[in-house]
């Protein structure tokens, strides 16, 4: 029997490297959802920002952040870190922090645009080290004792099997908070009451970066099984449903509008993150298509009524959809509406009011304390010029300066 | 032994899981090689056309295709769907979606330019509700007792692996039916016999696309086992030796046009679908080969002298190498020229022309009736303007209309 | 126990085809890279170099290079290449030859906008008939006795887990004859000592071609160990690092450049690839950051003060960061650094200098050889109007010569 462990033991390995990959390659997703979207102006400060906050938050997570949520170092010599497993428990810190990571990566659309390069990188840095995997470790390490008293109160613990609030709420809710401390664009909203929305600069690359997203996101919810063993075609179904019903929604909420049909993919999939494990598929399409409807109403109530400059939409997109998700998962998980139950609808609500919560305050404390310190905002004149050439010194498409 | 039967249990949904998100990512694949090859102006429109065709037909195929081809139907509660087999079954559907979902793909590329959007999605549901699983569940599920009756009569039922003739040709030939029912774009040809060929927009999204196809199209061939136990990597072999035959032939012959090289790989693999399992490498470099060829050659009769305004092809590319393919598989894969055996050349040629002539026949019905009672074709002022800004209301680059 | 058998050597078959098609994914990263950084007039002619030498190199690596490095050969029936291990030999050749084909890939970077199409095709077929995979068969197959030789003088064969050396420092050293053999383009040097750099024509393209390369890449490194039973996490999680420190460092000496902080991943990520398998995590960060920090140093040095015109800085990228990885990992995989030990320090060094001087030399004569007889410039006037109007007859955009 010693091949079977073997094997499994690789094949678990082989799994989780994966899910870590295919997670890895949704950040190359964030960088084009946001490329496409900004202005012309802004494109090569998206691409470098996830790349970088990538960066940051790998040396972070492992030194600070994995630390918080699952007490795991990484300071013993190579031999003891690759263990008698194949260094499972190495691809498991690769697979989760591709899952912190996306918390700047939310963020990162949200604030777009105005936001100064190394200071916002620095914000990025402070959330994985702290407020992220804090309720990281509350719900999914069982920390602090939350999950035994939600599920001594009402019978079920929080039920997040992918992080539709884990990830997508908190990194939502904490972009929430960095747009209203940084406040909106320059001519992005007058002060007699007008506004002037910037359209996109590039509707291919914006759906590339949804393509990106979509494929690498089966990754996301499928190997949050964490185990070979523990997979469940569910998973995959039901991420394929939701996705469907964003779209659908999307589509017909947006008049066939090109920023909301791929948006609402992803609203689907924030949505059904919590519950993909246990819904039913056609729960998962209803999941999915009012995570779009949801995405495209309330786009609108943030920008047009309630002037914040969210600029990706990441709030509706992450913060309520993700919401949405989470309660979604107590409502549609239960046996009576086909799911497989043993999820309590008041624990799904009061878990998804804790993320919520810790995200918009801590995110207020963290993008006040780095702007109250070194100050986040870019200068007039270099928000005017565009943060690639005030940034970066070099523009999306260099050549075009120069003549053919 | 319980481990090993759980360990392979696991490792099948993961195959087909991988697959089937591997021909998701596909589809990603058609809208870049769509939106490349259009004018810039109907980009948009290409793009919202591959997602929601792909989100309608997941709902039409779930409700009423799979039951056509399968018999198989998903209104269990969630518990008997994931079954004991981790949701096998689920993943499946999923795969087989993904092939299904490719069909109004395929379409789309050959009816660009002038197609209403919605009319245009309810015709892709109506020929995954209907012709293409009816011949799907003849072929890949014995339906109907035509497989038995080849057999009967010709030694060997049909061979299609991986879908030369029952995806490909039979998506190619539904789009010459579409072509057909719309008639060329305004301005394509002049009634004096002129011909005006539009360039395509932009090669490096062509080229994207292209390699987005063949990245996937190993999943696609190769998890047709649908086991982990029944793999063979001599699918992925003959898969690579078939794209490669047929780039070298379209380099070649179209003269080391991009165009026609990173469609000549597409053509490659597309004949190599139906034998990827049994014929000898240099078998598939020569199927291969001979699909890439076939893709130039007939692209210009297509277009030139049959004046057939396919805009991208797709009936050369799937039609015609699919078809070359269901027949190339029944030459080589005799054991005489290398190939595993087992096949025969009037069962395939048979085959195929059945599914070419369902195809066509069907699709001209389809499109037809979706003509006459809705209207397929757009209005000439849209066709003019373009569907982006006619359809969706914006633009492929909708920052440039407004300055810096 | 024959399920296991069959699970495992299925396993194995998928495990190593995942890794081929990552791999071969990368090479569409390759493309992008390049259509990024070269100029607009030039975008054409890097996405079909990049087909074109990969499937010239299929055949090429099939016929003769896999025979130089491992002596197999594939003129037996289908059924006897299949053999009892689901065809394993076929998907192994796949993964090799992926590796094979980046040798061309990693050249063409260097050499772009001002080689003859055909004649850059060819030397890419020689190089990879020969030189590659002399190296690849005395490295990776002991072939000549040079591993044993180092063995007995040393204590320790020359480790190169996944191609720092093998695949990267061979193929930049390459690189590197062949633009000394051709020369600097047109009007990038002036006699009078003046640098002209041409700025990049698409920053995105790059970062999508950088991101296509570094998800690949774990595909590259990881499934080195060609069989599940075989994986080890630790390869992943130093992959992980060594990009991380490449981009951190590259940011940080390049003052967020977006060409540098993409690049630097690379940078990193050859770097890693000789001893993923052995070093620290935190080993695995310093390799990689030095890694970086040399590409972005030595980028300047190649361009402006050795007037070298290396146009992606694919030497100081893959020649000198692949040789600094073989050297690297016999100073961080010791044990006294918390790797794994079984490494000596001149074993490194002496297989490092191996492989770039029989690199430096066999590329100079293969170039030297088809510059002599067939001559591998473009001609004045197609270099000044560009590869893709004078070799491909169509540019990256031929929509726009031709109106809305």
């Amino acid at each position: 029997m010693e091949g079977v462990t073997e094997l499994a033991a690789g094949a678990d390995v082989l799994f989780l490297m994966l899910g870590a990959v295919m997670v890895l390659a949704m950040h190359g997703g964030f960088a084009f959802l946001e490329v496409g979207t900004v202005r012309h102006k802004n494109q090569v400060n998206a691409l470098v920002k996830i790349l970088s906050d990538w960066s940051v938050c790998t040396v972070v997570y492992m030194v600070v952040g994995y630390q918080v949520a699952y007490g795991v170092g990484f300071f013993a010599p190579a031999a003891d870190l690759l263990g008698a497993d194949k260094g499972l428990g190495l691809v498991k810190f690769f697979f989760l922090l591709a899952f912190a990571a996306a918390i700047p990566a939310i963020i990162s659309g949200g604030i777009a645009e105005r936001a100064r390069f190394w200071p916002q990188v620095l914000a990025a840095g402070l959330l994985v080290a702290t407020i992220y995997p804090l309720f990281e470790g509350v719900i999914w390490n069982g920390n602090l004792g939350f999950q035994g008293w939600l599920k001594g109160t009402f019978g079920a613990a929080f039920h997040d099997f992918a992080g539709s609030v884990v990830v997508h709420a908190v990194g939502g809710w904490l972009a929430l908070a960095g747009v209203m401390v940084l406040g909106p664009r320059l001519g992005r909203y007058t002060a007699t009451g007008g506004s002037h929305p910037f359209p996109p600069s590039n509707i291919p690359f914006l759906a590339l970066g949804s393509w990106m997203l979509i494929v690498g996101w089966f990754g996301f919810n499928v190997m949050s099984a964490q185990s070979v063993q523990g997979i469940s075609g569910l998973v995959a179904m039901n991420s394929l449903l939701a996705m469907v019903g964003g779209v659908l929604a999307a589509l017909v909420a947006g008049k066939a509008d090109p920023g909301f049909a791929h948006n609402g993919a992803l609203a689907g999939l924030v949505a059904i993150c919590a519950g993909s494990d246990l819904v039913h598929p056609f729960g998962a399409l209803v999941i999915g298509a009012i995570g779009g409807a949801l995405f495209v109403y309330m786009f609108h109530v943030t920008q047009e009524r309630l002037r914040i400059d969210d600029v990706l939409g990441v709030w509706p997109l992450h913060g309520l959809a993700g919401a949405w998700g989470g309660v979604a998962c107590g409502i549609f998980g239960a046996e009576a509406l086909g799911g497989l139950g043993g999820v309590n609808l008041l624990s799904q609500i009061v878990g998804t009011l804790a993320g919520v919560a810790l995200a918009l305050v801590g995110g207020l404390v963290v993008y006040k304390a780095v702007d109250l310190t070194i100050g986040i905002r870019l200068s007039e004149e270099d928000e005017y010029r565009g943060a690639d050439l005030a940034v970066h010194k070099i523009g999306a498409n260099p050549e075009e300066r120069h003549g053919p």
